[in-house]
């Protein structure tokens, strides 16, 4: 197997494929079919994020993935974003249709003329709702599976509100279901402010969940204000008490298959994929080894019903034709955050040996005290965590000259006076990307480049 | 409200309308929003078609949604079958693409080329997948909500098998399947063997499953056996024991959104929706009458807190601004299989008083019974498996003589010879279709057109 350090960008491709996660031989480019075991986790990634939303009273809808040219023009800024990107449906059947329609790049334009419809009174705000669909991007970049594709699995909140703190209020619940989500994911974040030229097309600003992933930062949340930018364009009123009509304050909130793509990036190993306990398909496997004595596979499949009953997502691998190395090997390739083993030994002592993936240290616990499992699973989230925490903290420099940039990986926080032009050298000098002022920093510094007065930026080497 | 007996096509609109299903006003013909409430319910669904195939082994996948002119071409009839009712993707961004891309109609095209690459030997057989994903069909037809739509929510499933004998074996475990789908929806069926010329384009043969609403079939399961059509075309192959390779054999199993039209159809009255206990997103709803005491509401949320603790999915309207009236009215619309009224009366008396949404019945219970609700549950199933049964069962009418054909409406099973000049006839002088011959029947009977020898066919007016 590559080596995660030396070769990441072989390692990642290496792990997507041989886990089982999805192929890149579909004969369109950037698409890929999601095989079984990646759409069984992706569910679970899914999962975990409807809870999050609609325990906040954010309801799933779902949206036609056409969008007309007209629908899609109506705001200016955002249709300039996406036009080069789209792909676009003219024919149906034989015949040429009236109207050409884009498939969704995001939903916008397809939701906001329907927002128009739906709000009349400041009764029916606010409005949020959500959906996991796919879009698609016409993207020209190099493709990675999860991390660069043409058809995204894709998470988006919208809603509308009746006035603009209550617009802003949403985007701090959107920091909360996204400090939920990747606390389950046990993915380290900080974040960061855009700069005016890199927000969403049409918003007021963007604030983005920024992580660590092989030394170079991914993109893995968006929330964007967009104040009445598409309500006066797309026409959503509401009336309000004193009789006049007003327009909503909007925002949005985003995440894709990337949160996989970090899941792998972040916990991988040499040895394969780890995942947290919380999106294993298979959380516990348990594996047997071989004995003349029949009473010890009765015996696994008892431990198998006890954790299953505790709500624990057990199997077991009762291939007669692998051994237990095999085994082993097969199954930490494919990231399962705990192993039990079970002989003869275990058996006769009514014990269970467990084996944690990410530190592949070894425990016996009598089978009296099975529900301990759920605090081991515990156990490894928290030191998945610590170490993507210990990670990030070790990759993040703070800079004062220009000269050492050179040297570092990683979230480099330097003085930044604010101008593109600054920001640009360091793009054409180092291959940095602005992420923009770190969310609620005010801390002030000379700008790296110019040394004019300026705030604290965060650059790095992005996906 | 409309009257379902009356304007079948009228009351149906209104009810997907007014319960909050979906919305038609988007502007893209055929293409409809789902709005939470219908979400909710179609999840359900979903997650009772995942539930039933993957505790047998089939396991989900997810392909694009994107197919080339190329993959489409492979196979002569199925390409034939659907080049009219394509979407075609001819431009990404501002440039014409080199190769027009079509929007799946189904996904044998972008399946069955990745299979070719799977399947190597008889190790890897049999293969079984399936994926739920919207499907997009150029309808020129008259469009209705859930039943002909141009964007389709679809579950498909695609196996690969050895023998013939077992691809035919996996279409009785397709029935089994829908059986047991169909049953949690309550709703009745036939399976037929559609005519040749109405089979799925490049199958050998093809089952659906049809019911019966508003007079009118609905096809809601089609199972279909490929045997080796696609695999010559797709060139899958797999190598056998004695070193020789030989092709595959295939089946598919579809079922859509009709679903749940079927469920509206059938189950639904003059007072809106009625939901099976299985799908309703809330199955009680407790409605507090009014009282000065506020020991009343405290009593109701106990109630709501036992039955969400033995898995019925409850909810409490404790909205002050409405009248229980409104609140019964609404709920009843709604299609809430069963309802909880908690009062000053049942608070004293420490019992619940029920309200069951397909009779109307009421019915007071002691609290320390309440997990009583779930066998009332149960019992709303039965009611309304019965009463559809029933319906079904009356509109299945044997007919000899032609000139009785024009008086009834349903299934009509007459003889039949075989010829499609013959089944035409029935189509241009009664507008009926022909659905094929009931599953395993054998009936002979004279031909209702020609009286030349035949079997029993069934014949409807159709969605």
């Amino acid at each position: 197997m590559e080596n995660k350090k030396e070769n990441f960008s072989e390692w990642y491709n290496e792990i997507v494929e041989i886990s089982g996660l999805s192929d890149k031989r579909y004969p369109v480019k950037g698409m890929n079919v999601w095989l079984p075991y990646g759409m069984k986790i992706m569910r679970e990634i899914d999962r975990i994020i409807r809870e999050t939303v609609e325990v906040r009273g954010i309801e799933e809808v779902n949206f036609p993935v056409l969008i007309t040219r007209d629908q899609l023009s109506v705001e200016f800024e955002h249709v300039k974003g996406f036009e080069n990107q789209v792909y676009w449906v003219t024919k149906g059947g034989n015949d040429k249709l009236d109207v050409e329609m884009a498939l969704r790049p995001t939903s916008e334009a397809a939701m906001y003329g329907m927002f128009a419809l739906w709000i009349r009174s400041h009764t029916d705000l606010p409005l949020r709702i959500y959906q996991i669909v796919n879009v698609y991007r016409y993207e020209t970049k190099h493709t990675r599976s999860f991390i660069r594709v043409r058809e995204i699995h894709f998470f988006e909140a919208h809603t509308a509100h009746a006035t603009f703190e209550e617009s802003e209020n949403q985007l701090l619940d959107y920091l909360e279901i996204w400090k939920k989500v990747s606390s389950e994911l046990c993915i380290p974040y900080i974040v960061n402010k855009r700069p005016e030229w890199d927000k969403f097309p049409g918003a007021m600003y963007t604030l983005a969940g920024d992580t660590l992933v092989g030394g170079r930062s991914l993109q893995v949340a968006t929330m964007h204000e967009y104040g009445t930018n598409f309500s006066k364009n797309y026409n959503i009123t509401y009336l309000k008490d004193d009789g006049t009509h007003d327009y909503v304050n909007q925002t949005t909130f985003g995440m894709s298959e990337r949160l996989l793509a970090a899941v792998i990036g972040i916990h991988g190993d040499d040895k394969g994929l780890i995942l947290p306990p919380s999106i294993a398909s298979v959380q516990v496997i348990i594996i047997i080894i071989p004995s003349e004595n029949p009473e010890v596979k009765v015996y696994a499949h008892k431990v198998e019903r006890m954790l299953r009953e505790i709500g624990i997502r057990a199997s077991i691998d009762d291939r007669d034709n692998y051994t237990p190395g095999f085994k082993y090997n097969e199954w930490e390739m494919k990231g399962v955050p705990l192993r039990i083993e079970i002989g003869e030994k275990e058996f006769i002592k009514n014990t269970v040996t467990f084996a944690l993936r990410p530190t592949r240290e070894k425990r016996t616990v009598p089978v009296e005290k099975i529900s301990e499992t759920l605090t081991i699973l515990d156990e490894i989230k928290t030191i998945l965590t610590n170490r993507a925490e210990e990670y990030m903290k070790n990759s993040i420099h703070e800079l004062n000259d220009i000269n050492e940039i050179a040297e570092v990986n990683g979230f480099l926080k330097v003085g930044w006076c604010g101008r593109k032009e600054c920001s640009d050298k360091l793009e054409e000098k180092f291959g940095l990307g602005n992420l923009g002022i770190p969310y609620e920093s005010n801390e002030k510094k000379k700008c790296i480049v110019c040394s004019k007065p300026g705030s604290i930026a965060v650059f790095s080497h992005s996906f």
